[in-house]
């Protein structure tokens, strides 16, 4: 059996989308817009529109849709709310259509329109992801956020969570540095996640804007089976079958 | 006391002069343009002027001047040798100004000119280069070559030997999740470097064209006292005072 194989990319900014046309690519931004955008999906959101201009999104708001849109960690004025995962509770997402729009997350999204499939990572819902990755026979790249296309701890910490799953199936290979790097940075972190995280800067920028509430929740595994994947510019959830 | 700033740079894509004019910039290719060039001046060459086009390294060949060029690895047919470091013997650069051409090293040096001072780091001078820097009262940004714009695994753990020692002086400070990822690396690799280092595809690509002769040499801990640095175009060598 052809073993399929596994990338890591630590930036948009390194990313080849010619590259990735017939992969898989799993955009990981854990702080916080993977984290909040899988949350939106736990708790019955039906589609989630990424946008990436403020114009565009306050237009779909002049529409009547509810607005998730944030820049630098702050909620847009004209904004329902911003990016915390906490924002999309049941009683405000169930059922619905809404609109989101984030400093980095979203422009990746888009960047990555021309994969074979494209979906969202983080550690909330990587046991499924990680699962419904192994039934599907394509490659992988999983693509870091970052921070203004900058390596960062956090989404490198889970990437490095996700290939160590998918390295264990005998699936897959890889002779890709990042991905190497990221499974040993979270073997050396799995232990204290909490404590670790301490050294990313995003923590910090979080801590000062008092926005670092929902960063335990964040760094849980698998609080959801549902995986956000992208379909005709729209985000909707799959749940994969026990 | 102010502290200075530390930070990492995973690949050349990643880097913006703009943010360098006042800092010195460190270049780390440790396969294995860095070692050569530390390895030349160990053995005693005068100057090396460095060049990253393949047409301006001819035209400095037909004006007399030995030049070591090579593209993926492989000697140019015009060129005296290549980038392994056993190329720059005594016998062969000492006393003398040669020019060097790689797929990679040189075209990083000239990107980085506008920095207030840009050295060469390796493993080879580690030891010199951090104590140098201790006097140099600058910011520093590590940058490592990577391959093909990509993040690597040998020049991150060198980056994370030099760091760790940079913050064990107490004169840095760092809040760059790259600076602290390579530490972290550089801590788990450094009891069997050797043995860490075969998951680095560039020691796969070396030893498929049977160039891997020069690893553990690349990988040897202050070699030489000497440290190039650019200055008018031109890499000299610097020797620190004991």
């Amino acid at each position: 059996m052809t073993k399929r194989k596994l990338e890591t990319c630590f930036s948009p900014a390194l990313y080849l989308p010619d590259e990735s046309i017939d992969s898989i690519v799993v955009i990981i931004d854990v702080l916080r817009a993977s984290s909040a955008i899988c949350t939106a999906f736990a708790n019955g959101v039906n589609a989630i529109i990424p946008v990436a201009g403020v114009a565009e999104a306050k237009d779909y708001k002049s529409r009547g849709y509810l607005v998730a849109a944030e820049r630098d960690g702050y909620v847009l004025d004209f904004a329902d709310f911003g990016n915390s995962p906490f924002n999309f509770t049941k009683e405000k997402v169930s059922g619905k259509t809404i609109v989101y729009s984030t400093t980095n997350g979203t422009a990746i999204i888009n960047l990555a329109s021309s994969a074979y499939a494209t979906v969202i990572g983080s550690f909330l819902n990587m046991g499924a992801l990680t699962q419904w990755l192994a039934g599907q026979h394509k490659d992988v790249l999983l693509l870091c956020a970052g921070w203004k296309n900058r390596f960062n701890i956090e989404d490198t910490l889970c990437a490095g969570a996700i290939a160590e799953i998918l390295m264990k199936s005998s699936l897959y290979k890889t002779v890709c540095d990042s991905t190497y790097a990221s499974i040993d940075l979270w073997s050396l972190a799995r232990p204290d996640l909490t404590g670790y995280i301490e050294k990313a800067a995003q923590r910090t920028r979080l801590k000062d804007k008092k926005l670092d509430d929902c960063i335990n929740f964040c760094l849980t595994p698998d609080f959801t089976d549902r995986i956000p994947i992208m379909r005709n510019g729209l985000l909707v959830g799959m749940e994969i079958l026990k």
